[in-house]
C-alpha cells in the first residue's frame, strides 16, 4: 500500500504520471490519496497533513510525499524506515512529523539509478525518482539497495510552544476547510481548565473548552482538541479562521481563565 | 466495494484517515469515492449525489455517506440494510433517499465499540464509527451485530413537486459544474409536451424540451430530462445558473404552453 | 488497468457515476484518475493532459477520456487500438494526440447495443457508452465486437510551430497549476542557445536557459524544457502566467540570443 502527498494540484496530470510509473512497476500496488491540494511549497502544511493521515494506514505501508522547492538543487532524495513502515520523498524536512512519531530506524539517499526512471528530468523527481522507489519498496526492495545510509537527514524546526507564567505561546498549523483554527498546541500540553482567555491577532476571547462542536449554540466559538490530537478554535457550523481573521502561521496565546 | 461520500473537501487528510482506517481492517476493500466536495452541512445536497451514483454501482455495495453538522451530539450513527447493499452514515436522513430507492430492510443503531476504532473522538465519526462499520461491513460481519434494530430512522421531507392547475412548483436541487439547473421534478411527473414556461427568480422563459443540449444552438436553453432522471434547465455549451441568476434552492414553476 | 479524463469535476456524481458502471461490468478493473479538472469543453487542454500521462501507464492500458461537446449529436463513439493500448471516448480528437504518439493501429466506431449500459441517454455518452467499452476492452473483448472499423477518425489540427529566420512562432499550450507556462515547442525544435529572446503579449524577456528551474533566484524566471517534453516559461518559487500576465492560447515568440 502506498499513500500519496503533494503540492501538485488536481488539474495537471502530475499525479497520474507518478501513478503510471508506480503500476508499470508493480501492477498490484494499492495507492491512496493523501492530498495533492497542499499550498505550493508549503513543506510545514504538507508535514502536517501526512503525519496526521499516517497512523491510520496499515504496517508497512509506503508515504511518498513530495512538496520540493529544491526539486534539481543539492537537496537529496532519501527513503526513512520507521518501526512501522516508509516515506520517501525530498530530504527537505516534509516525512519527518510522520516519521519521528513512527520512531525513525534508517535514512538512506535514493542513488541507485536502477531503482529510477530509466532519464531522469530535473524538475520532477516525485514522477522519476520518488514514485519508483516507492514502488519498488512496496515489492519488497530492501532499504540498502537505493544508497548509502545517511545520518543527518534535515529535521525541521517547526515552532515549539513556549510556556511563560501559564501562558501558552503558539501558532495557527493549519486552518481546515471548515475554516476550524488549527493550533501546535498537543493535548499533553494544555492546562486543565474549563475555561481559556485566548488572544488572536484581531480579537481577545474567553472560550469555552468542550469536547465537541455541537456543545454550543450554531455561530458559537468554543476550543476543543480536535480529532487529530491538537488544540483548535472552532465555530460550530461556522468558519472560526473567517469570522476571526485568522491566517496560516499567525501567534496565538492560550491561557487558563 | 465501498464507495464515499462527504463534504471534507480534498484539501484536508479527513478522507485519507477513513480510507487508512478503512484499509487497517479491510485491506483488499476497492474504494470508490462519490465527491467530497458537498457544500459544508448541506444534508440535502449530499443525499442527491449519493442518490445519483449509487444505482451504478453492484449488488452488495456499501455506501458510506458523511455529512454531519450534528457530530458528538445525540443523533444516532446507523447503518441502513436495502434489497441491493449497504449505507453507513448519520441518522440525519443523508443516506434515505438513495437506499428508499433500493428498498430499505433493516436499520441498525452502530453501538458495538468492537466494530469501532478502539478510541473514538467526538468530533470525527466518519473515521472512528461508520468508516469502520463500512469496512466490517464489506467483510461480511452482519447487520444485527453493530447494534439494535431501529424502527424509526429520520426521513428528509425534501421538497415534493407541488401541482396546482397544471403548474408544477417546484425548487432547484442542485447546480452542476457545468451550470445546469437541476430541478426536483422527476421524469414521470413531467407533462408531455414539446414547449415549457418556465418562470425562475428573475426571468421567465418559454423553453423547447428536448433530448440533448446540443439540439439547440450554443448559448441557447433547452429543458430536458437530465442523466440522472431529473428534469433540468440547461444552456448549450454555456451555464444556465449564471445567466439566469439561479441558485440552490430557489422556486421554479413550469406549465405546459 | 484504466485511466479516466475529464471536464466533470469533483463536485458532481458523474465520475463516480462512470466507475460504478465499469466496476459492474469488471469488478476488478484498477481505476486511476488522470483529471476532471479540465477546463469545460477543452478538448485541446484534454489531449495534452492526456498525452502527458498516457505514456507512463503499462502495456495493455485502457485510457477513456470525455470532453464531449457534441454528446447527442452525430459524432461518433470510438475506441482508438494503438501498439501500447486502447483510448476510448468521442470522435473529436481528444484521443487522437495520445494514440498518435503511441501509433495508431484501428479505429472502430462503438455501435453494439450490447456493449453499452440498456438504456442509454442522449447527455451522458461517458457513463452510458465509454465506460461500459472501457470495461469490456480491459476485460478482454476485441476491438472488432464494439462495431465497424472506420478510416476517417477526426485529427485535431493544434497549431504547429512555425519557424521563420530562426524566430520560433509558437502559443501557450497549458497553464499548469505552479503558474509554469507551457509553449507546443518540443525539446527537438528548440534551437541550441543559452539565451532566448522571448516575446510575450505584454512583455519582451531575455531569458537564461536551464535545466531546472532552482537555477535561477526565488521569484527570477527561466526557460526550460520542462518534464513532458514541451519548452516551458517559468518563475522560480512564483507564478510565471500572473506576473506576465499570459492566457492559455496566447500567441509567442521564441528566438536565440
Amino acid at each position: 500500500m502506498i499513500t500519496l502527498t503533494s503540492d501538485f494540484g488536481l488539474k495537471d496530470p502530475y499525479v497520474a504520471e507518478m501513478k503510471g510509473v508506480i503500476l508499470n512497476i508493480n501492477p498490484k500496488a494499492t495507492l491512496i490519496d493523501i492530498t495533492h491540494n497542499v499550498e505550493k511549497f508549503n513543506i510545514r502544511l504538507a508535514s502536517f497533513m501526512l503525519a496526521s493521515a499516517a497512523p491510520y494506514f496499515p504496517k508497512g505501508t509506503v508515504h511518498l510525499a513530495v512538496v520540493d522547492p529544491g526539486v534539481g538543487t543539492e537537496r537529496r532524495p532519501i527513503l526513512v524506515q520507521t518501526s512501522k513502515g516508509f516515506f520517501v520523498g525530498p530530504d527537505n524536512g516534509v516525512l519527518m512529523v510522520a516519521a519521528q512519531s513512527q520512531g525513525i530506524e534508517h535514512v538512506h539517499e535514493l542513488l541507485n539509478p536502477n531503482l529510477m526512471v530509466p532519464q531522469t528530468s530535473d524538475t520532477f523527481h516525485g514522477r522519476d525518482i520518488f514514485a519508483p522507489a516507492a514502488a519498488y519498496l512496496d515489492k519488497g526492495v530492501k532499504p540498502h539497495e537505493f544508497g548509502p545510509e545517511i545520518k543527518n537527514p534535515i529535521l525541521p524546526q517547526f515552532s515549539i510552544v513556549e510556556q511563560i507564567n501559564g501562558v501558552l505561546a503558539c501558532e495557527v498549523l493549519h486552518i481546515d476547510s471548515f475554516g476550524n483554527i488549527v493550533t501546535n498546541i498537543t493535548e499533553k500540553s494544555l492546562p486543565n481548565s474549563l475555561i481559556f482567555n485566548v488572544k488572536l491577532s484581531h480579537v481577545a476571547l474567553k472560550l469555552k473548552f468542550g469536547k465537541t462542536y455541537a456543545e454550543v449554540a450554531p455561530k458559537e466559538p468554543i476550543i476543543l482538541v480536535g480529532s487529530h490530537g491538537f488544540v483548535e478554535i472552532a465555530i460550530n457550523q461556522g468558519s472560526a479562521a473567517d469570522k476571526f481573521k485568522v491566517n496560516l502561521g499567525d501567534k496565538i496565546t492560550v491561557k487558563t481563565s
